[in-house]
């Protein structure tokens, strides 16, 4: 990149974030996103909301299931697009960052190269309920009377340890009520959906997004990220070593009380590509983790799965052609979508842990959100 | 090999051929098998039944839901060893030799290199119910009171043409039951459990076992073969040319109304194998699959999971020590093992064929059995 | 596939089979192929020439060193196609059935998914100097004046049985020469290029090639093979126990003196098919190999890489616009190709093994060639 | 990790910090390392001389190939221990963060879960020389007069930018001189061996050493880095946004006139871990480099080769007993030695750029050192 490029990229960004703030500011007015607080994290812009509904026809809805004193769970969907998403497939990868996690649909994603349901996330025991409801979702869909196969894509994150997990509260309709009540706004952050009861560097975790949109040069592409965390390292933010100031890291969750962590992390993007290319796509999500001071400790579950919206790749059920015809971006012109999904995880990563709320739950089980007030001074947003 | 080895390996597999005939015949009395009827596949010899239970320890279950005139499916469990498979997992690995399929619980079983469920094997549409059913199962199991997180291993194939799958007619009970009712006998083969709607090379398939016992100068070990036939191809028997002879081939199930077909193999060995040994096992699994003429087509998920039941490499829950001390069969001994694995799934496909019985299912729609009367003059048992 | 199908393709296929009878005769008149014996392997028919060059464009050249008592090995070059492969690089991917080899390139070649180099086969030991004859190549090529960055696919089998492998006679003059001399007419099969000292099922092996030829209705492609027998098994010619019948069998070649076996394998398509597709293309390569009786032992590296052909499909070195075009075979017509890949390279192994002569090499070794007088009485040429 | 260990962690690692000071003071004298200058990476201690030569055993030699105005290139070798690699092979995985590279050797170490020869690392067109220098060193040491493979691993970046790459200046007796010339003293770095002619983040990059040691209680082991740098990004020193407040980042080594960058990295461990559990090690030390700031850009050939020296888990080249007694680490207890990998992953590289000097190469061309004198400023050393 030219210097040049550089400070146009940064007044670009800093429009961007005045933009955000006075639109999340209207809309929340509580919480600060960190980048109202002025952690500017990576050098791209951030698409209009900074979030995943950022790239075009992407929608999301939560199920947020919190019943008594030990309930602490919920469902997150997140739909590629708007139509039949099982009669137009869309092309779609999934990296493992570390596989000790219970993803459904892996195999097929990716011996086939695509997605033909929406991706739900939940908790570790309740992804056969989840499946099941993807599966009536689909099988109900008008058009899909005679489908009978369907890969349903469900990944999870274990919020075992305010959550009573082995209750299994999620049910069925919870899982449709999240997929119907999806919509293409900036869904919520924190404690919400999948993102309920889980936990994030010994903090509070969540729910979170962030998008970057590509100059035009660069092909003008949007990424968006949305991230479920529950994981455990040395936290950082924006490079700031907060883990190591606050005294407070872990090698993973398992030092409490056997809870598996897991960070499942879903990137959106309307580039046309490939599956190969999505792969190398997720890959690069997993590096944005790793940014955070995530380690993917050994009971961390930490998946990327990445999709295209890009009308003209969609893959039909019935192909009626001998030949599938389509544009993809070439492997030369990936570099900038690679930085774009690095910047766009951590930021999701933070934005979560920044949004979610102390918990009380399960056995009267606290955790406390990420300390804000303690962690401002420390920071130097750099300019 | 040496030329001698090859004269005993022959007495033997006579013996043991014989001793099978006899504690077949006694049992089950009505069809024959390939091996009794003079079709002896491959070299080595089998164990004592030619079975996954020929494996010490190893316990398979079925049930079978036949209902009407179009519920015809089941559920079949493999379990690795009769304690608490989640506190003593075993090593495990998983080939993907086709992955359009909705096999759950292989990228954590890849990434630990463990297995901790039983294996259950049902139609596509109720992986989830059988996941479920297998959590309960872990649950429930005593010492687990603790646990919060469980990787049920669910195969499945899909049997849509003969069963309405759209109904989802298998329950948690008849997934529970198939475990709890596992035994460590020979398992019925054919139309039962898993295999109770299946297609397999135009004819009606089924589950198939065999096994194959090592002598002793190349290890001894035993191992054992469960399938699940639903492909498709151009069947070949022991090298006969038996769908060309019989003018009955197709590229896939596709072409029946678009079923997706699939074959489910389960390798047990009680060698002491890692799971990256287990790997290489399972892809020698996917090679006798394409010596009975199987081609993988584009719709058939066709997995292997492979899994050692050798008592000194299981793998506590709770790690208590350190180190975990084994002693494993060295890369260099592994190809006496490798053949039979190759051996022992070719012959279980062939025999899931010729156990199974012609069936009537959804919408009045019949799968003929393979024809043996036709078969039997154009085969030269060689000997 | 309708029985009508069924029908029309055997009549083809005899047509070819005559004219190919016609062809080949006239050419080397000495030994006879498999299919000019009756040997008729599979149910699709093959190309003009049942060769890998029938793929258009296709060329293939030999370079064979043979020297005194114990020089016994060979270069062979497959190039995709006759322009500047590095500035028109064509769609790959690699499967290793069992990775015990040196293949190079493999990484780069998965990850882009594309091959920019001709293939080069040869010995062992000899990987580096192929390596490096073909950086010579590529750089001294016009247009390639800046060319940095090369990555060389060189794959190899072991002839350490009857080659002073040791002594690396393999010379970059050598591998250029099978470069520059490559054709598009059939290649020679056996004791030729890089098949000069190979082993196969305990006879002498060497290089084979088929092909197929889709009928129009199924997309009306080409698939050839070409390969490098040097593995052991029990070898199965068009499914009879040929191997079990002479008893000649053995786990690997690790027992002639440690010798590591390796069989590669190269599948050319005409299909406009993406490196996601070639790849299952080139696993299903892997079990024509298991239909000759082969096990991948352990010491075998065997390989399959597979590339497209098709000019659409081209990826150019440089760039020039935003998104690359093209028009690709889907998922759900690949069952096809599939098959032809399976029976291509399952009639390559059994030609390279018909066309091998009886060789003696280092240290008196002698391998005999198979005994084609002791197999006809038991062929059943079957239809 | 409990609160009280987070305390002796700091003490230990302070002390380790003076320790190192004054050793690397009284050897080099000239620049600093960025430890020295109070840049303390990470939680966890350094190994004696934050090098890969903490674990024992290890050994690292270079040859720097520096002539006339435009050859700027070399070697880097490792040995995992000072006996015959051949015969005492040791476990070995590799895992590939972006494939863009001609490492030799990954299929056969990744199949077999070993490595048998040193590992070289040097300029990309120099990879077959390199191998066959390997080659010729084993089968030159005593007691391998019957070896007839050898699966030579050699990693690669691109030095082309300042190097004259096509003229291939890197000979055999260069490679053989840095083998030979190992030693178990700290290695240089900076612009030395196969770092000689690199570029990294725009800056100098070069050779960087690093290590981490765990406490007795998290098992004791060390862990070592060494890496090649020459890549792209956003460089961050420790979580410092250099690159940004430079103003000089990229998104790859592609603007420098098509050259292909690359990071290669090296783990060594004396954990006995087996390939499996070497592989996730791998992997955490790719989320090292992106905390650096390196985005993995498409032309960037980023692998991480790990292996375990510990004497007990070695693979003896002949097996002479039926089973391969080891204990290993178990899964559970990995995640320490994940942040270890990453920890000293991220300061290799650092500790690269640090140490890299400014260099003039082909065409005149000039890539300045890191100017520390501007970011020292910027730092804030943590704690």
């Amino acid at each position: 990149m030219e210097k040049s490029l550089v400070s146009r990229l940064f007044i670009h960004a800093s429009c961007t974030w005045l933009l955000t703030c006075l639109v999340v500011l209207s809309i929340q007015g509580q919480t600060k996103s960190p980048r109202e607080l002025g952690i500017m994290i990576g050098v791209l812009p951030t698409g209009a909301s900074n979030s995943i509904t950022d790239v075009s026809g992407v929608k999301v809805g939560h199920t947020t299931v919190l019943k008594g004193d030990s309930v602490r769970t919920g469902v997150t969907a997140i739909l590629p697009h708007s139509g039949n998403i099982f009669q137009q497939k869309v092309p779609a990868a999934v990296f493992a960052g570390n596989g000790f996690g219970k993803l459904a649909g892996s195999t097929q994603l990716t011996e086939l190269g695509n997605l033909e349901t929406p991706i739900i996330l939940t908790n570790t025991l309740s992804v056969p309920t989840a499946m099941d409801a993807v599966i009536d979702y689909i099988l109900a869909l008008p058009g899909n009377e005679n489908v009978q196969s369907v890969n349903a894509v469900v990944g999870e994150t274990n919020d075992g340890y305010l959550n009573d997990i082995r209750g299994r509260h999620v049910k069925k309709e919870d899982v449709l009520a999240a997929i119907h009540g999806a919509s293409e706004q900036r869904p919520l952050e924190g404690s919400v959906g999948a993102g309920t009861g889980t936990v994030c560097f010994g903090f509070k975790g969540g729910i979170g997004t962030a998008s970057r949109q590509l100059p035009v040069h660069l092909g003008g592409y949007s990424i968006g990220v949305l991230v479920q965390t529950n994981f455990g390292g040395v936290l950082q933010v924006n490079g700031l070593q907060v883990g190591k100031h606050l005294g407070k890291f872990e090698y993973s969750n398992q030092l409490l009380n056997n809870v598996d962590g897991s960070c499942m992390i879903i990137v959106a993007t309307d580039a046309p590509l490939d599956s190969r290319n999505l792969e190398r796509l997720a890959k690069r999500a997993f590096m944005g983790l790793a940014k955070t001071g995530g380690i993917a400790s050994n009971g961390s579950g930490d998946y990327v799965i990445s999709f295209s919206t890009a009308s003209q790749v969609r893959i039909p059920f019935r192909v009626d052609t001998a030949l599938h015809s389509m544009a993809l971006v070439p492997n030369d012109l990936m570099s900038p979508l690679f930085m774009a999904a690095i910047e766009a995880t951590e930021e999701a990563i933070i934005n979560s842990l920044f949004a979610a709320e102390t918990m009380v739950g399960k056995a009267g089980r606290k955790i406390e959100a990420l300390p804000v007030d303690r962690i401002l001074p420390l920071l130097h947003p750099d300019d």
